[in-house]
C-alpha cells in the first residue's frame, strides 16, 4: 500500500455512482468469465477479502471509531460507520443467536444495485454484491475477529429484504478460557 | 436504469477508498483474463464508455451544470466539476491545439492508483486508468459531443505527469457550415 497509515485526507469523499457503475462491470465480467454461479459468487468474496485486509487501514484512519468492547458493539460500528461511509447507507442490525454471535444486516436500500433491474433468468443463484461480505471478512480478520459472512436474503433474487449474516467465529482460546 | 432521472439523492456522498481498491481488483481480473496489454486496455475503454453513457444522468442531475458553450468549457466543467465529483480530484486543463478542439487534463495527483506501488515488467504498456477515459467518451457522447480520449502520459508508466488528452471531433456540419 502506498499510502502511509493513518494520514487523514480531506478529499476522499466522492461521487457513489462511479463506484456502482464500475461494479457492475466486474460482476458482468466476472459472469464472462465464469459459467457457474457459484464460482463468481466465491471469486466476488475473494476479491472482497483481498480489499477488505487493506480497507482496513483507511476505515480506521477515517472513522474515529474505538476499539469494540463486543460483537455487538462490532455489528453496530460496521452498519452505523462502515456502511455510511462506503455505500452511504446504514442498514438496521438485529441479534440472531442466543449465544450472541450472530447478527443480521438488513438493507432498506442497497446502492449497488441501484442500476441493477434484475438478474438474468439464467444467473439465477448469483450473489451480485457478494463482494461485500468478503470486504466485511477481510476487515473483521485484520481486527482479529474471524467471521463468517454470507447474504441469506436478497432483494435482486426475490426475497422480501436484503439480508448480511455475520456470524462471529468464537475463538478457541475464549472457549477454553469459558470452561475454566 | 432503474433510477428516474433527475431525482436528487442526498446520500450520494461515499469513502473513495472502496472504490478505488474495487477498481484495482477489476484491473487484475482483466490481466488475468488477457494477456496483452493492448486487450486489457481496450476491454477498460469499452467498460468505461458503457459507465459513461449511464453516468452522464447522475452528473447532470447532481452537478447542476448548464449547457456549454465551448470546447473550453466543456473540458473544464470535466476537469472542475466532474473529476471532483467522482474522483475528488482537480485535473488541470490546457489547450493543446491551435485549432482549439484539443484539451489536457494534467492530474498531480490520480487517487485511482493510491494502492498501486507500480505496474509489474510484464504489464509495461498497461493503461491502468483507460476506464476514464471511456467513461469521458461515453458521457460526451451522450451530450453529442464526439471526442477521442486517451492517456498520453501516465506517471505509473515514469512518466513525469500523468496527462489525459481529449480531442473533440467536429461534427461535419460544422465544417460544412464553415465551409459555406
Amino acid at each position: 500500500m502506498s499510502r502511509p497509515p493513518g494520514r487523514k485526507q480531506e478529499n476522499h469523499k466522492i461521487s457513489r455512482d462511479l463506484f456502482v457503475l464500475t461494479y457492475g462491470a466486474l460482476v458482468a465480467q466476472l459472469c464472462k468469465d465464469y459459467e457457474r454461479d457459484e464460482d463468481v459468487n466465491s471469486c466476488l468474496d475473494r476479491m472482497g477479502y483481498g480489499i477488505g485486509i487493506r480497507l482496513i487501514d483507511d476505515f480506521l484512519a477515517h472513522s474515529d471509531v474505538k476499539k469494540c468492547r463486543s460483537y455487538s458493539e462490532t455489528a453496530d460500528v460496521i452498519a452505523q460507520v462502515a456502511f455510511k461511509m462506503y455505500l452511504g447507507v446504514t442498514p438496521s442490525v438485529s441479534c440472531c443467536s442466543a449465544t450472541g454471535n450472530e447478527f443480521s444486516l438488513i438493507l432498506d436500500k442497497n446502492p449497488l444495485v441501484d442500476f441493477v433491474e434484475e438478474l438474468p433468468v439464467e444467473r439465477a443463484s448469483l450473489c451480485y454484491c457478494n463482494l461485500l461480505c468478503g470486504v466485511i471478512r477481510g476487515a473483521l480478520e485484520m481486527v482479529h475477529l474471524a467471521a463468517e459472512v454470507t447474504f441469506l436474503q436478497d432483494r435482486l433474487r426475490g426475497d422480501a429484504v436484503t439480508e448480511i449474516r455475520i456470524a462471529f467465529v468464537r475463538k478457541a482460546e475464549d472457549r477454553k478460557h469459558k470452561r475454566k
